[in-house]
């Protein structure tokens, strides 16, 4: 908290950078986007942009970290509050849902091959493997404590992992249902899958039909 | 069949031609794959490749074109098979997943925004909303039999298709769980979240631990 404080305009700034090219690198893919397109999502010169980031390289990296952060900032949150198994889970995805709508720094969905040096790759390669653990270590807990159903916690960690890192594909701040409603649904339905007795009803976000959204493009 | 028969040749090499640009689209993404790289994937020369497609749009536009032909094949069957909204459901997604990771041809993840021309982009976004209105109509049926609990069909439809899509981004061919293994574990998860009363044991795909793959790169 004091570290934003003290540096408040440099951290805005960051964010704003990473949250739209997240969302330029997400419409364009990597090798279609340019810092010029970055720099027009900005309303600043390429100059100006310059003056923050190394390349366009640098901007990518940057993007999945500050999302693989996120993901395991969930993780610690649901830990702190609780420790039934379903509950964890809940409050880790939905934490990594909200910030990711909000933001839509996002997950940048697709890692284009030779997108990032070796270097970088393996850094990040190591920081998914860890969340990826500790989402299976979470599976794994609440089949062992008799919350979930037997299960295959990677098949089923990628399962909850598509659905999530799919969002910024459809997702549209100024569409029907705001993030944290889209977070709360989606929670609720993916764990509901893994439990011995869900609840009768409810649970897989009931609520009103939304209207259609592009998906695709 | 007999169609099959007749242009076998012809169909296996418009089939193989579209598995791997799938394949190398999904892993460098559309802008930064040449035909060069589908050429060097499918060992001809680019000449052997122009043969055959007419442009690197025309390839994408197929891709998608056959994934989503697949999607709909799959709720063809369903229908045919059962009039159960679980059991509908199950088999379509089951029959889209098999047959994306038996051949790869699979949702090429990321349409990047400006890859194909306005015409070929409206084509693709009618039969994937037509595909998407079933999946959403199934969803209501199974709601109003009182087999699926209340849900937002729209937002449920949106998780399963992300989870679904995501596939082709860590699924190894060579790897521990065969595509068909992938889709049941897939299909009961899916389909489970949504039952009223789920089987008690088992039905979020039980099985031995696979071991790690990547799903980053």
């Amino acid at each position: 908290m004091s570290r934003r404080t003290t540096t408040r305009r440099a951290t805005l700034t960051q964010e704003r950078i990473l949250n739209e090219s997240a969302r330029v690198f997400n419409r364009r893919g990597y090798h279609g986007t340019r810092l010029d397109d970055i720099a027009r999502a900005l309303h600043v010169t390429k100059a100006a942009l310059y003056y923050h980031v190394r390349s366009k390289e640098d901007v990518l990296f940057q993007c999945h970290l500050r999302s693989l952060e996120i993901a395991m900032e969930g993780m610690a949150l649901a830990r702190e509050r609780t420790t039934a198994p379903d509950e964890r889970l809940r409050i880790a995805l939905r934490h990594y849902m909200e910030r990711m709508t909000d933001q839509l720094t996002a997950t940048v969905v697709l890692l284009d091959e030779g997108a990032l040096s070796p270097v970088l790759h393996r850094r990040l390669v190591q920081k998914r493997d860890a969340f990826e653990r500790e989402l299976r270590a979470l599976l794994e807990d609440g089949v062992a404590a008799g919350t979930f159903v037997a299960c295959d916690p990677k098949l089923i960690g990628l399962a909850i992992l598509g659905a999530i890192n799919w969002i910024p594909k459809w997702f549209d701040p100024d569409g029907p249902r705001s993030g944290a409603e889209v977070a709360d649904v989606f929670a609720d339905y993916l764990v509901r899958g893994l439990l011995h007795e869900p609840a009768r009803t409810n649970g897989a976000g009931a609520g009103a039909f939304a209207s259609p959204a592009e998906t695709l493009a």
